[in-house]
């Protein structure tokens, strides 16, 4: 048996106390994987004398990073701190000092992922980052391993928690997002403040990574064109239903040749699609390679052991590149340049739900304008509002290119019989077999 | 840039022309994985002269395994033949060659496998067999890496493709078992001799060899409790939904501290559970973690491409491995020992249709007969049959023992009132979050 692997731990939150818990209780496991025990031996905490509800040895605990960063003795650190500033810092620093670093922080790889994995490169070091995206499950190393032969042209996910907890209870139970909401903060599901949640924020991170690995190319943060969900209305959803669809935030990154689009959205799924039956706080990533077809990959999507368990996982595969003298071999530098498709090349079928004036010829001038854009609609539903005064049109187009939807949101706008075009999704087709 | 890999193939079926056809048009993105061109450059087959639709160089093709087994520059063997007699042979001589395999052959894994890992480990080569279990889906890592951490109890597995598309349409389309049958065989989607299929072997097979990694213990074949589902009627699936179940033949592994059961049987999912709505071909395993929860991961179970995907990945792993000279380090030898579940160990809810003559006192002698076996009813549902001669009794047991079960069964058989049980299968319930 060799001697043991000291683990240091940069913050002590809910998946840091995980961490500490899984590596002592599944420890018999761990040992017989990578041949020696692993201890966590020091924590970098913000307060000594919080009570975590485990058990701490004395002197486990500091409030300097360096005694982590910079003690010899530590050989791997995991980061479970959040936020892009620190975080970013200490794991730079971490690797420059030969450590091997195990991240959580979607924010960090989302920002500066590209930076950070270059340097790990250069100095011969490991970053992992599995739990970044999706918790529990291991969608990165089945992205570059399991599919490692094919070509992925589409990656669709529930990525984000919160959000698809409150569609859910939208969905289900009929109720307003603002009450959902509330209970979904009581329940600990979403944040005090759940701006980067229900803003599509959190999920354009995580699609912003599996894009970079998926399509081998460097993707941003700002290249996803982000819509949020907190305009989504029960009778979008409602109406979605009668149409057969189930309403997602879906973070979407599509390749066709060598040119991408990446975005998230709040988006009509029909209910054949794997990813409608996700549900509450789950997550799932669907993906779609040229060859071995659809897939798809579920668990939760956060929490403390869900986040944990892909935490030590890739601990357990950074000691075991250790233990046979490959770390620093994993990066595959990206195969391509990024190249982002343009309006007139993103193509999508899309909802609109249009308020009218309930009067002879409207509804052929709003066919007329359809036409002008070169839309063809595949579904028509219209009930009368106000004591008919208004009509309610919700029509589901053909494929359009965005430049053309965006074209026809305008005229719509501008045309006196519409009142207003009180929403609009896009929609997402099954993929034939 | 490397000199060329040279790879054998040992077969040249369906699987076989899609792993060629894979690293032909892939070889880009296998160039930029494993930094060398990747060739196919000697195939096994036993006709020189079929036709297979795909272009052949002169002199690629032999009808000597010799040809691949002994050519010293040949670096890995993919096998898929399938069947056990002279793969089994095959891949044991490549692998004292010195040869790396990969292969999707089921049968041989789960009958030699421990046998043929131990002969890669002993001669410093790769084995890997991800294409054998649930083809496009890549499990056999996510078991081994992506969940390296956790303590998983519980794998629930749709794993065979012929089953679950039969089952699916006598589910959705009210057919007859034989009707399905005889589409399946026209589509591809079952083999003119069906045996190995519906009576569950080769789930049986694929749920032995995710057990033994899993687990992380020896799993045989002859350890897998298995029944088909030949027997499933069309009236067993209707009452199922009345009872909100839908009909799957599961491969089922089970942990309980220290001892493990192993079945495939038909087996009445809740329409709430993730795995009742894998239709048609695709497969699905549900992974239950202590830690991480509830997991799925679904995708093409068989089929040219899919299958070729993840011999094609395999491959990339085996040539990452030689690059980084870390062959022949990846086994790693099974945690425990095997200890199979008792049956008064095993515990399920079990689903009856029971035949009675519809006579005062019938019902209180059924009720009579479970109590004496310390049974508990959760669902009841009684139907005249045959113009009130006959009672249809449909009864799902609470949690009972396999022991009691059986117990009740043959009570239930040996009594006056009852005519016949008609039909019997195994409730899986909702994880409770």
């Amino acid at each position: 048996m060799t001697e043991k692997m000291n683990i240091g731990l940069l913050g002590f939150g809910t998946v840091g106390t995980g961490v500490l818990q899984i590596v002592r209780d599944h420890q018999d496991k761990l040992v017989h994987q990578v041949g020696c025990p692993i201890e966590i031996s020091k924590i970098l905490v913000n307060d000594l004398d919080k009570d975590r509800g485990i058990s701490i040895e004395p002197g486990m605990l500091t409030l300097e990073a360096d005694d982590i960063l910079e003690d010899p003795a530590i050989d791997v650190v995991i980061e479970v701190m959040g936020g892009t500033g620190d975080a970013r810092a200490y794991i730079r620093k971490a690797l420059e000092n030969g450590k091997h670093v195990v991240t959580a922080n979607k924010d960090v790889m989302a920002e500066h992922g590209s930076e950070l994995l270059t340097l790990a490169n250069e100095t011969g070091t490991d970053l992992y980052y599995e739990a970044s995206v999706a918790g529990g499950i291991p969608i990165l190393r089945t992205l570059v391993e399991g599919l490692a032969s094919d070509r992925i042209t589409k990656m669709m996910g529930i990525v984000n928690g919160t959000t698809n907890y409150i569609l859910t209870k939208m969905t289900k139970e009929g109720r307003l997002y603002e009450e959902v909401l509330q209970e979904a903060k009581a329940l600990g599901y979403a944040e005090a403040d759940p701006t980067a949640d229900v803003e599509g924020i959190d999920a354009a991170r995580k699609i912003s990574i599996l894009g970079t690995l998926g399509f081998s190319m460097n993707l941003d943060l700002d290249d996803v064109e982000v819509t949020g969900m907190t305009k989504v209305t029960s009778e979008d959803i409602q109406y979605a239903d009668q149409l057969g669809y189930t309403m997602k935030l879906i973070g979407i990154a599509n390749r066709c040749e060598d040119k991408v689009e990446v975005s998230v959205e709040p988006t009509l799924m029909p209910n054949e699609h794997p990813l409608s039956s996700v549900d509450d706080e789950f997550n799932a990533v669907y993906v779609y390679g040229e060859a071995v077809g659809e897939t798809m990959y579920y668990g939760a999507g956060a929490g403390k052991f869900p986040t944990a368990t892909s935490i030590v996982s890739d601990l357990v595969a950074v000691l075991r590149n250790k233990r046979l003298g490959v770390n620093g071999q994993s990066l595959v530098i990206p195969q391509f340049d990024k190249k982002l498709k343009t309006d007139e090349e993103i193509f999508s079928k899309y909802f609109m739900r249009i308020h009218a004036k309930d009067l002879p010829g409207t509804f052929a001038n709003l066919t007329a304008i359809f036409g002008e854009c070169d839309i063809s609609l595949e579904k028509i539903l219209q009930v009368p509002l106000n004591e008919g005064r208004l009509a309610e049109i919700i029509v589901v187009t053909h494929g359009v290119s965005r430049k053309n939807y965006k074209e026809v949101l305008q005229k719509l706008n501008e045309t006196d019989a519409v009142v207003e075009v009180k929403s609009n999704y896009r929609v997402e087709g099954v993929m034939k077999r």
